[in-house]
């Protein structure tokens, strides 16, 4: 069995929706499947020195801001620039680690139903109520949920996560790992298609 | 007649490197012409708070120069990490604006060779000494362009370019201005491809 394709996303990544809306289906045409792996990109940036694309020199976060749209489009993904941004997601980032272990099934479904809340929907995200009630719009017993969430087990598990991703190096998001080898941004996309294809090149 | 594509580099630029070896294609093959525009990318970045990315955190920079060599390979464009990295060009950038107005036929083809010089046979392309040879190696009167770069209207216009770009906000190369659409980086080639092809989208 091929190694799954380990995916470090933000919820409040622009690139990483955009990818985030591609990666089930690749990875299925070439027989893998997907880890999600969520990251606080604010820690991340703290670590490398890095900082929210809208938050840099004027002009280049103007193009960013446009990129992201020109970016989706190009891809066939809805998009629309979300009011609050960037944003914390926390709530959503321990959902995410709670249904790995829980409800392993329901974790894509409320990845992808999250980033469409924010990146189309304009919801706020970074509220907690918010993301129950996106949990329950896919199918998810919330009330376990919003117990789940609060559990130190939980919370030490996405701290760890975060760390172990610091300690690797990693800079920004997304960054997908495919067989070891590391690709930052959804514009790495075809590396990643041809990779999985025809292995190392 | 379709306006040309406006192609800002910089001979340090990598990226800028693997986008030059696609881009004439890619005009010829929607009726464009390409008007090359030389950056000097440490102004660039000054006035823009950016810098090269081997300065950067460490493991991005080390994620950069194998990025450089894959991406590269993707593209199907030969590259050797040169043993001086970033390096200036002040003459070989003179050059092409000298070039531009008295040997205009001869300006893609020695841009193209300083770019496989330094990022193929790594050649310093920061010696006067060595553009000069690669002007002669691609048919230009190397007398008439050691002189030329030296007269201060050459060096006058080639600051002002500079100037104008930075006005412009440009903070990086390569940039690329399609019918005054900004797209910025070789990774942004498809998307400039689908412009090119189907009008603003």
């Amino acid at each position: 069995m091929a190694e799954p394709i380990e995916f470090y996303f933000d919820f409040s990544s622009p690139y990483s929706y955009i990818a985030s809306e591609q990666i089930d289906a690749l990875a299925a045409k070439y027989g893998r499947t997907v880890e999600y792996k969520p990251l606080l990109l604010g820690a991340v940036f703290k670590a490398s020195g890095g900082a929210p694309l809208t938050e840099l020199y004027g002009p280049k976060a103007q193009y960013a801001i446009r990129d992201f749209a020109r970016s989706a489009r190009h891809a066939g993904v809805p998009y629309r620039q979300p009011s609050r941004f960037p944003i914390a997601s926390m709530a959503a980032k321990r959902s995410v680690v709670w249904l790995q272990q829980h409800r392993p099934e329901r974790t894509a479904p409320f990845i992808h139903a999250v980033y469409r809340a924010f990146f189309v929907d304009d919801r706020d995200i970074s509220d907690p109520a918010v993301v129950s009630d996106i949990a329950r719009e896919v199918g998810i017993d919330t009330a376990a949920l919003t117990a789940g969430i609060q559990q130190p087990e939980i919370k030490d598990r996405l701290r760890a996560q975060v760390e172990q991703a610091i300690e690797a190096g990693f800079f920004g998001a997304p960054t997908i790992i495919v067989d070891g080898e590391l690709f930052w941004g959804n514009d790495r996309m075809p590396q990643i298609e041809r990779w999985l294809s025809d292995g190392p090149y």
